[in-house]
């Protein structure tokens, strides 16, 4: 019988009680339900150094987070957009990533916004993803106005973002499915 | 008597010893011999912590970083390429800027790459610069198969690539001159 | 006594009777109102071939708008979003321009959308300027759910785009009359 | 049986008699070899009009385009860069295909470039791609230099540009597979 599959999440904010850091709990627990492994790298109990940071190469964290990356089939990114592209924290997240970690692999991705909606972040993740040769599925999630997002129990208000997710969570399972 | 211009270079390698640094070093010789004056940032001797990390807001770089950013009147941005964008290393040091350091400021861009050229980090850049409100000229330098661009004495080899860098230069010069 | 300075707007969509000639009238209206010169290139009446289309190399049309290129010293760009970009009739158009009508010259970009606001068509419309050496300027106009911003007389609905809307007509004249 | 899987190019000049009509006929050629059908749209012989131009949307031309857009798994888009992305040429090809056409299939990209190697060109191809829902794979083809590019015979000289374009076939075929 096959393994399970599996699929991480990075977050670009520092901490994972954020709307990013939801967003990517809603995501595992969809995955989940479909019979997918799912984790999430926590910055905030185990940080990633800077690329160049004294100490960075031999990072015991680095090696965890590297090891994690090569048993996943799939990668979920989900970033704040800010001035206009992805976080520091989720770029240094990417960078230790390497082909020898995402070749072939399946890409997502999710955008939160204070304001207005917009493509850049998750076109500027693209390029990354591609980069290291991964296969990104063309649905994707952008969050305007992402404070009013949810309600008190941390659900999407709005039924027509709640139904694109699904779609993006099926879209990410049928091409794991396929491809991997 | 108007005072003199200020111009502050952004690192995208974390250690100034590398050819980002190197770059940065020389467009701030030649911006000294125009009569502006120079400051780069040190990550090294001086870290910013990452966006959201516990006791960010209040860190003492930071201060000093914003403050130095507040005070000068272009800024340039020399980083690597990894992944097909800026480094996160350059990505979290713009995530600290915000309107207040660079509305209406001139922003110069150069990208250095491991192997074929490529612009890619260049329009990410462009992208921040003007989502933070800067005026970014359009003349900008890309360094492909950085490893032979150098000669012993730090020089950069290829002709073409070093006129480019004179009007680079220039171009900062006279922005700053014109709208600052 | 200085001449005058003269700004041209090109169109994204063929006819300028939509939402991107409008809004080319409106900042034609503006500009002029600055003591500025106004001309928009107009398809319908005056086609440009497809580049690469037989007899497109001496079609009168291209030297005519060629030559008015020329005579400019600042272009507006306003295009509807297809498919995430800039529409073919913009593109084509600026294919028919090179350095020699555009180095040194001011750009600003307006972009129209059917659903959502998403920048990826002025930042795609940026990295043309910066490509045949132009000076874009950092205010620039994106209009979301396109078919409800005017009104019957054909005026801007949101008052807080409209407000940007002054904004980027003041960057214009500022940049031309400090850069020109 | 299941039936044949067909491929469809679109160029980014106007004629097929060019660098990036010859790589399309180099693919078509390959893909042919591994039993997949192809089919090129030629521009000269049958024209697409502008979108907006009078008596576009019943053109025969166009119809004849989304028939047979309709009836393939993948495209391969081969363009020239013009001022930094695609050409106006290509943009008016893909503003005629919509999501009916186009979703779910499976899109490569070529660039060709006349100086230094860049991507920004395939970065925006894939930004249209992925906005009408293609899939698009990770390889991708970019020939700086292009009028040295290929020997008397029409034969890529380099031969790590022609190792990787077997790669990128391969990529295709593997995809059309598994996806379609």
């Amino acid at each position: 019988m096959a393994s399970k599959h599996k699929v991480m999440g990075i977050c670009g904010t520092y901490t994972l009680k954020s709307a990013n850091g939801r967003m990517l709990e809603i995501v595992g627990e969809k995955l989940e339900s479909h019979g997918i492994d799912w984790v999430v790298w926590n910055n905030e109990e185990t940080p990633l150094p800077f690329v160049g940071e004294d100490g960075c190469w031999d990072h015991p964290n680095v090696k965890k987070y590297k090891n994690i990356a090569d048993s996943v089939d799939a990668f979920v990114l989900s970033s704040p957009e800010y001035h206009g592209t992805m976080s520091g924290v989720m770029k240094n997240s990417l960078d230790w990533l390497s082909f020898n970690q995402t070749s072939g692999k399946i890409f997502g991705f999710i955008s939160t916004l204070g304001g207005q909606s917009n493509t850049t972040t998750l076109n500027h993740m693209r390029t990354v993803a591609r980069w290291i040769h991964g296969f990104s599925i063309p649905e994707q999630i952008a969050i305007p106005k992402v404070k009013n997002a949810f309600d008190e129990d941390g659900n999407i208000i709005d039924e027509e973002l709640s139904s694109r997710l699904d779609k993006f969570v099926d879209s990410i399972v049928n091409s794991v499915q396929k491809l991997r």
